[in-house]
């Protein structure tokens, strides 16, 4: 088992929605104009990321999506709808504009509907390329693409554990609900197992692990890392999850995420903390006004064992309700 | 009337808690310690204020606080709170460790109990001396003060109309609870009430804004400086409330804060609304678990006619719950 140096496991996160074809516009679109993302080749998607400083390992899909597993981290693709998120010192924001012109080129979309960019602070800021080197340098970048975009920062700015946002606040036309589980200073033995050695055989570390579990109808799509870090994609119909571990014990991290339509996530986010115990966590929900599980304030209530709560801030914007919250392992309680 | 250039109305907030001296303390102490902030000689503080770049222009007691009106805000003097309000360039950090020491030295008391710094995103944040040309500089001038001091930013950061916060999150004593409202665009009209003429009287300003009536049974203590600018301070029991107006036209700004302890806001939120006009403002409420207007979320929804909510974010911290709403006048409303 080779230990590596510092690596920065925290994404950038970044969901864009397009508007839909109007039927009577897709009529008059040459052929070439799908008016649907999915049909763009892995070889345009390719030199998008390329610009981010990652690649494609491997792809799943479903009727709904297409999963990209990358070198750091992943992407999802649906019809009007792509998620990117990348670690490390990737340069996601690059991606922003060649993605709209390549979009608009490829399927004829050329209308934004509502637009999220967000990460945890960085472990190391100063080791990240420019715009991404602090959030007010990321928000005047987005504030040139979007004259509008609002820009929040919940949490404590002063600490770790700050969750920046930026967004259109425009609103999407279906339910959508997202929950991220940002992890730090994990269990170092649950850690070893996501280091590569001889016998290692990722099936074998997504079922011990308990990550199988999580969501067990899931098609799933899992990547070791050599000499360690674990990445997977699951895709449930129209719905995902992925997760992404950096095990080294100077900077572990673990995150995961998913838009899995639950009305209550508590069982979930308890399987979650039992599966990589850390130390302390961030935990963030995004529900429109149709998700299933609105009003997300009670997923931040009184519901996880073991660990208490050291802040929590609920931002009602204008088509989301977004909660936050910040907890640490509980030393006074008997279950921790 | 003649019109004077800009001005930086928002106000830098400092409250302070002290720890009581316990009983049998004070009996060590010698004679000149008394373990109260109202015994502290308005010298001593002219000396602090020095520092700051303000000077007390007028005082008004009751048997509960000392009231000051300055050159620039206001300062609050309870037995054990001091209350400081300072705008334009100002520089209220500077005052934290001499107050400090002169508190120490004048009453015994060494030991803070709680903390907030705060104040609106600045309009002209370039005008100001360091530390305050942002607030990360002031964050991290008080990190070196106080070792556990969280800094959150509330509202947009990317737009005016932010808020910033650092606290130690550490509880007081006693129920407590804070209502701020920060006005800015205000109708003209109005605005010229607050210039200075040969026939000017400052009761009578007061009285024909509304002001008098904002909370009937204060005692006041008021001022309209020349060419322009208004000024009060109002006791009532334990209780204050400070009301400052910038009336100039390109940077015109109100604000109205009190600690006096409702149940319910919407009276006097929507006097104060009424008065000024404003065409947008902020407003934030702290209360601990004893206030009596505890959970202070409702105080936002739906009460405040004429103005649409852009922005609305609760914040659960350890003692206190602090509400954070951004309003502008709703052009729809039949109402504005």
């Amino acid at each position: 088992m080779c230990e590596v140096g510092f690596f920065e496991g925290p994404e950038k996160l970044m969901e864009v929605w397009w508007k839909c074809l109007p039927p009577d516009q897709t009529k008059v679109l040459d052929n070439t104009k799908s008016g649907d993302l999915r049909t763009i080749s892995r070889e345009k998607w390719e030199r998008i990321l390329e610009l981010v400083n990652c690649q494609i390992i491997s792809v799943t899909k479903n009727e709904e999506m297409t999963a990209y597993l990358l070198s750091e981290s992943s992407m999802f693709v649906s019809k009007t709808r792509v998620i990117l998120k990348t670690c490390g010192q990737t340069t996601l924001l690059y991606s922003i504009k060649p993605m709209m012109s390549m979009v608009k080129e490829e399927c004829g979309l050329t209308e934004i509907q509502d637009f999220f960019y967000s990460r945890m602070s960085f472990l190391e800021p100063k080791l990240q390329h420019a715009p991404h080197q602090s959030f007010d340098q990321e928000a005047q970048w987005l504030d040139k693409l979007f004259p509008n975009g609002a820009a929040y920062a919940l949490g404590r700015i002063n600490g770790r554990g700050c969750w920046y946002l930026y967004t259109l606040n425009s609103g999407v036309d279906e339910p959508d609900q997202t929950l991220e589980i940002l992890m730090q200073d994990l269990d170092p033995d649950i850690m070893k197992e996501f280091y590569k050695n001889e016998s290692s055989d990722v099936k074998h570390v997504t079922k011990i692990s308990g990550i199988k579990d999580f969501i067990p109808e899931a098609l799933i799509d899992d990547a070791l890392f050599d000499p360690c870090g674990y990445s997977m994609n699951g895709l449930i119909n129209e719905s995902y999850f992925t997760i992404h571990i950096t095990p080294q014990k100077e900077c572990s991290y673990v995150s995961f995420e998913t838009n899995f339509k639950l009305v209550c996530y508590k069982d979930l986010i308890n399987k979650v903390l039992c599966a990589f115990k850390p130390a302390k966590f961030l935990m963030t929900l995004f529900a429109n006004k149709d998700a299933p599980c609105s009003p997300s304030i009670k997923t931040f209530e009184n519901i996880i064992t073991g660990y208490k709560r050291e802040d929590f801030q609920l931002c009602k914007m204008k088509e989301y309700n977004l909660s936050y919250g910040h907890f640490k392992k509980d030393t006074t309680s008997p279950i921790s």
